[in-house]
């Protein structure tokens, strides 16, 4: 099978054009199928405050309510999409900017009401609510697909969605038809084993050690949602998954570099 | 050649969230291929003023400036093109919400600076910079393209482009390979023969009587710039253009109905 790239970056990267500029350029050069997933970063929160609209968190998470969700709808799906799409565009990679609502690539449901109401947030069922075929029609017309963090519910309805969801959801159905490497890039060098140490990066976890890490107590808290999301990937047919800085992209990719953490079974 | 229907619709549709559904349902409707491009509405002109952004004209045409640039990216692109995919998502419409720089489908030139300068206002030079063969594949995929009023430089900036021209580039282009009828939708029921009249609609036009009416002064001023580009159309490959109600759409193609104006060669 051919080997295909889903890399997803954050918002940090997103929200310093520079680093973007950087990282577009990086992206742009990867050799053969790529496809990449960006998360919303802090201009929503920005243009919705200008806007007179104060973001909502509950435990960290933020909550769509109506008029948060025509914010992300334009800002995540619009502004920031369609620039990396123009951007990449200068650089010679033939991209598509995408939500899940475009050839209904993601349909999610509405998270149920529970102790927190989360307004419009979309979770993903699973691979079966990913529009695999028509995603590799895009990547056989040599063409990038561009994700934002937004889905749909089928009836009309644009749902907010976590882009770390995006990309393993991606990833895991497109393992039906590639070799998938799942590439998680943030402002971190990789998996730290002493979070106040960045050159402490664990290099390598297959799922027994992972086990281990978590036990041991050694995987910071914060990071054990993405972990257990790319182990999960793992389990489900993704090749590998790295957590990386954005800047060492390229040099994993291309050059085979030993940077960042690598996770596979 | 399959017959393709390219339908434009302005920004009073947009604008109106019951006049929207009531199109997007007939569009749906609408057998074979098609094509939907969207004008951007008010919407636009309303969130750069909660902006703080007054909306900047010069001889009753927009200027876009670099912020009018980014409101219209996030507004267009995002919030109504989103919406309106999601939409024809619910009526089983399969469609793809698309850019100029999505898949390269439009690249455009910066109006140059002249006595007004527009900013950053796209021009399209002609049907080569209509990415012709990458929408032959969106439709050979029962794919329904949406295109925003947008279009980027290939050099990685966007570029706020008139949709009657968009709608009018697509369908030239798309007609080297189909049977194209494009349909510019408004609130009126046609090219009217008396403006105060609305049922003085003139059923169809050929290009000698075009001639004749704008003589005569027959045809409004504001209709000519519009009907200009549409004989063009004609002139250059396209069977036919209709200039119609929104509400007129479905019955003109379903059902053959005597709505609206038709030019023809």
């Amino acid at each position: 099978m051919q080997s295909l790239h889903v890399v997803k970056i954050g918002g940090n990267i997103i929200d310093d054009p520079l680093k973007l500029y950087q990282f577009l350029e990086d992206f742009s050069a990867l050799d053969g199928l790529k496809v990449l997933v960006h998360g919303g970063g802090k201009i929503a929160s920005a243009i919705g405050q200008q806007l007179g609209i104060e973001p909502k968190m509950m435990n960290g998470r933020r909550i769509t309510d109506e008029e948060t969700l025509r914010i992300v709808t334009m800002v995540y799906g619009g502004l920031v999409n369609k620039n990396v799409v123009a951007q990449l565009q200068a650089f010679g990679c033939d991209s598509i900017g995408l939500t899940g609502a475009d050839a209904n690539i993601i349909q999610a449901t509405k998270r149920p009401v529970g102790e927190i109401n989360y307004g419009f947030a979309g979770d993903i069922k699973g691979p079966e609510s990913i529009n695999t075929a028509i995603l590799t029609a895009f990547l056989q017309n040599s063409l990038t697909p561009v994700l934002a963090p937004l889905t749909h519910n089928g009836q009309g309805t644009m749902l907010n969605t976590n882009a770390d969801t995006i990309a393993s959801s991606i990833a895991v159905a497109l393992a039906q038809n590639f070799d998938v490497h799942l590439m998680y890039c943030f402002e971190k060098k990789g998996v730290l084993r002493d979070v106040n140490d960045d050159a402490s990066v664990i290099s390598s976890v297959s799922k027994e050690e992972y086990a281990q890490l978590k036990e041991e107590g050694i995987i910071a808290a914060g990071m054990i949602p993405k972990l257990d999301n790319a182990m999960k990937a793992i389990q489900e047919g993704v090749q590998s998954v790295y957590i990386c800085h954005a800047d060492d992209v390229l040099e994993i990719v291309k050059h085979k570099a030993a940077l960042g953490t690598k996770l596979y079974t």
